[in-house]
């Protein structure tokens, strides 16, 4: 299999997201122009990215959206469950936790922890909170795969280190902090002051009077 | 002023956050090697960001901390702050709305709106949630500059074509649909679905033998 760039692994996330909303419409066949229309790009970039895993669509017909969807799921990695911890019980790990997207595509949260001894011993659905004392043993007995960060920027490298000693193999990081990982481990963040930021530049320099490099199209 | 792409603008924001931890530690000058390692990315790459700007820091000596703090908050539009609404007051919302490094940052979370009539008129802090009736009057009459969309997928365009009509300039989207909104709108989306599979396609490729696009150093 060849590389494929991050950007485009992002793509096809998104023609997947659009292909499950036209499968509800519903929508048999779609062409790599109206695919490339929902999500924001160009009907030869859908093609361009597509092409990466073998031919899909027919001449003239377009793509089967049941097929693109299984092939897409496949790609991705979401044809199977992966297991998912959490770290840091707070606001936005409680908002983690109930985002339904993350179950619905195989991302199952199996244990939760923090330190702060009035979260720990909570229940969160069937799960109760556990303290970090409890972290590497549940890891390795668990068999967890991915692991969610959201604590504070100042506690984020310790946890990191912990995780990976672990052997953890994915990080998805809320905090607002650059975390050293080892090349093995895929490391994902989500910077919501970061993309803050972005908006308030575009703004910004739209207000001095300058142009903005601000893609309207990023995801 | 040059256009700047949006990647760019993404390290300026890196860099600001690492230069306000080096604040803190207290460290007043840095170097664009330390600079560089703390970030994730080369010397090189920090002097030509920074180049777009003019000239800071001195040859031998590195930069001033304090002033190029002073320098990115201005870049990015910092100095000021921004009035904003949080439209959706579910788990995502109140998440957003406890963060603190946007009311740090200048992001001040004004208005919040729901649908559901058990969220109309809950307090949040010092604010009253409304019934999304009062939206387009509250962007116009409150000077809202940016909207948070946190409401679910399907009922997300449908906000956001309410939100253009009122006139807002910027939208952060947490809804994972690929909006469609006018040139002149800046819009972010932070699609945390969209990173788990970045990260399940990263696990699943190396699994298969394949090597993996996954950038470490993503934000």
């Amino acid at each position: 299999m060849k590389r494929i760039s991050e950007p485009t692994v992002g793509r096809l996330s998104m023609y997947l997201r659009v292909l499950r909303q036209l499968e509800r419409e519903p929508v048999s066949t779609v062409s790599s122009e109206e695919l490339a229309r929902r999500v924001g790009t160009t009907a030869a970039q859908v093609r361009k990215d597509l092409s990466f895993f073998g031919t899909f669509g027919t001449r003239g017909r377009g793509y089967d959206v049941a097929d693109l969807i299984a092939a897409l799921r496949r790609i991705l990695g979401l044809e199977r469950s992966w297991g998912v911890a959490l770290v840091g019980a707070g606001k936005i790990g409680a908002a983690l936790f109930g985002y339904r997207d993350f179950e619905r595509q195989g991302f199952h949260i199996q244990s939760v922890f923090d330190i702060d001894p009035h979260k720990i011993g909570q229940h969160w659905g069937e799960l109760r909170v556990r303290g970090d004392d409890e972290l590497e043993d549940a890891l390795l007995s668990e068999g967890i795969e991915i692991v969610i960060i959201a604590v504070p920027a100042e506690a984020a490298q310790a946890v990191t280190d912990r995780v990976v000693r672990a052997g953890v193999r994915g990080i998805l990081n809320f905090a607002p902090v650059n975390l050293e990982v080892p090349d093995w481990l895929a490391l994902k963040n989500v910077n919501m002051a970061m993309e803050m930021e972005g908006l308030s530049y575009a703004l910004a320099s739209r207000g001095r009077g300058g142009r903005t490099g601000a893609d309207k199209r990023s995801a």
